[in-house]
């Protein structure tokens, strides 16, 4: 890690991720921060216009900004289309993951022959028939069941569960808590009410590089696997179940929840706390709002939104009240303008 | 598991669940499938009758279906009143749940002295005073706190959280991540503000055959216990506050809220994200549809909903402006009603 | 814990906690219990008028009541202003959390070194740099990032993650399956839809008393801190995204989900399933109520509401239809009253 001790210069910079320099390119940069709290070595973006302002009372040792705003800026910066992307780059430049040395901490129980590339925490059990690819690090107190396969270079943070079977793509991150492969939530009624368990068979299927945040549970497939495209993804507490199937590069905040085999497009976005109900078909490019609940298939891209408002609990309480009469209402109107188009008609 | 690799024949199948078999009972049925992608030793089933054209080009072994159905199915089939558990019942014959060989892991820390017939994984904690019926399997990384019972033939996946005191029913299954027993949301209000905790001093006792889904929390009571009753089915990221007593053969899809003492029948089915609130008292065989919140008792069974339907933002926009000025609305008809009286009394 | 089992006289409760007590002091309180269920030696309060009734056939040995209820009350009362909040002061008395003895269990893997008046439970993990305050308790299989500060007497059950660096104060409670510090969901999109990473660079800094429940999960700042305030109480399953500040004594009952950058005040209390928006200002002595949206700042104290009645299946079918009309609703109005206005002027 002595990179990042050293950090690196705007020159160096410029050179890896291109951008116009404007300023001394030879300025070090160690950290990146907010316009308002950087310092001389560190170096801020500026995406928002409403932070623009800013800009003149800023300490930063240097700004990434759009060409337009990089016009006039008093500070040496670098002009870039993208200039949040430019800032994640740089800042993953400077803040590479730490990186846990190989080995099998004496403590985890290992059932597989594993690649000597690997790193399993304190505590972790990782059972029969397991492939963990080159460079992937596993945290404490993690229980990965019998045949998963996990790509190269993953990433999972203590007590993630994986069931048995399950597949986990190269570079994936799985926060704290995350279960995936739970079984699916099967149950065939019988005449007399009760339930009888449909075993789910399928799996999960995980592309490379998704994220999954900490606690969201993605459940195993009945017949056929759950899948996660690649690039996809996941934030806390999300909840997706069986035979779902979301398309690469759709993200979604958190407390999300998918119903089973509804399949998503790909470079969707859905707010938090949405739910998608079973067995729809969300298009590519949809944009769903926090809080919204899906109830029939999406067909064309676009924004879609579905939240009631809120108001003073006063106000709420009058209005609310229509909305069990809205139909009542609809018909009043109806009944009016009859009633004024006879008296129209009349005079 | 020889039985798995052998499978059944049609045959041994009728002659274990009943149903009437058309076609050859020496075909051997090796595993269950899709209409879709069955094979010639697989069996599927027809339920919704929008898949009734797959049949003709099905390649499965055999067809699982209605009597009506079964007229004219081009495949050996087995007519069943209700095909789905018929189903359910034959894959539970051949995806028996992997046994874990009894014993208790050597990485394991157990207070208490077991049953020998009972299988305790990897890192797990198993307190004090711990009772667990014979045949029970406890995944890796489980703990069990001091003087909780389960029942026979319970499976506790891996990461389940069981606090003190709680009880297990016989045959239950626990999913990942799951919390028992966790301290009810239970605080009163001094006069500055503050909040002392009331000591949450009742259990958690769960019924037999219940099922609890990955990262589901259900909170000890207060005083008295919380309840889940025989045959209840939890699916994933259910809260379950204190005190609350859920009736037999309920199911609950994923992101349901129950709050504190509310009391919920026998039979009912709440849909995904759905929430009910404090000390209600729902009724037998009430059916809540997904993200709709309860905020009184429901005294008779049936299909209750109430969530906003969505559409397209630039439409949502107008609309749900709207709803801010429902009693304003309502009052304008009034106003037109009685103008529109007045002036047909004058004429 | 022989307090607890030899219990306190009335006379010993009132000299400790205050209250006018009419009865013998001399009556020994071995536990809190129910006003139903309360025997000869337990103390019951009442709190809700609605209970009043239950004053009469009682068997509690002791009551905690409000002034007026006391009157005329057949019981051996403590008369309180805060009756609730008395007997919680009570029942902490009588139900001390057991004292798990100090010492590290053999099975954890401590990396730091730690105070000797601190408990680490079985397979727990314990990072590098890591400090502990004198009499907490970390249950078995918690794992503590490298670097993370508890203050003394914090209480972690099982399960529990801190990720690297975060702070968690004095008598903090932190329930099974909790996850603090896991990265915010911060990505920049890139123009060809794909998400880069944003490092997270803040921690989650958790003052005093707090209380946080069963798998709730608060992630750490992008670049400045996540910040919990003094005496602050969550409920289980909440999401707290990054750069969120929660201001002291506020409470929030579960599933709620706060988005990132959301600021909300002190003494706010929020129903369950509530959303709040990220980027909002939430002012302090704010209520919201269960399942409402929040999606713009509230600068008032006072209740907010938003969540839309539930009604009978079909009831909701005809009157949801009708939401998606609104507009068109008001616009007829518009010209029922344009037309009558002109009808009312020729006659």
């Amino acid at each position: 890690m002595t990179e990042r001790v050293a950090g690196f210069t705007l020159d160096e910079i410029v050179s890896r991720f291109g951008g116009e320099l404007i300023g001394d390119g030879r300025l070090r940069i160690l950290q990146v921060a907010t316009l308002e709290n950087a310092g001389p070595a560190e170096l801020a973006f500026l995406s928002n216009p409403k932070y623009r302002r800013q800009l003149k009372s800023s300490r930063a040792g240097a700004v990434v900004l759009s060409a337009t705003d990089a016009n006039g800026c008093p500070l040496p910066c670098i002009a870039s289309d993208n200039p949040y992307a430019y800032y994640a780059r740089v800042a993953q430049l400077l803040n590479p993951f730490p990186q846990t040395p190989s080995g099998i901490h004496p403590s985890a129980v290992v059932e597989s022959k594993l690649d000597h590339n690997v790193s399993i925490g304190a505590g972790s059990f990782i059972g029969k028939d397991v492939t963990i690819g080159a460079g992937s690090d596993i945290g404490p107190g993690c229980s990965i069941g019998d045949g998963v396969t996990l790509g190269t270079q993953a990433r999972l943070f203590s007590h993630v569960t994986i069931y048995p079977g399950c597949r986990i793509g190269t570079r994936t991150i799985i926060h704290s808590g995350a279960v995936i492969g739970a079984d699916g939530f099967g149950f065939a009624r019988e005449g007399d009410g009760s339930w009888t368990k449909v075993p789910q068979l399928g799996r999960v299927v995980i592309g490379d590089d998704v994220e999954i945040g900490a606690n969201t549970t993605i459940d195993r497939g009945a017949l056929d696997d759950t899948v996660i495209e690649d690039g996809v993804k996941l934030d806390n507490q999300i909840q997706i179940a069986h035979n779902v199937r979301i398309g690469t590069l759709t993200a979604m905040a958190g407390c999300v929840g998918i119903a089973g085999s509804a399949r998503i497009g790909r470079r969707c976005t859905i707010g938090g706390a949405a739910m998608i109900l079973g067995h729809l078909t969300i298009a590519d490019d949809v944009n769903i709002s926090a809080a919204t609940l899906i109830t029939k298939s999406i067909s064309q891209p676009g924004t879609y939104s579905g939240a009631m408002p809120f108001e003073a609990h006063r106000d709420w309480l009058k209005n609310a009240a229509h909305m069990r009469h809205l139909d009542a209402l609809a018909e009043k109107i109806r009944v009016l303008e009859a009633r004024l188009a006879q008296l129209e008609n009349e005079t």
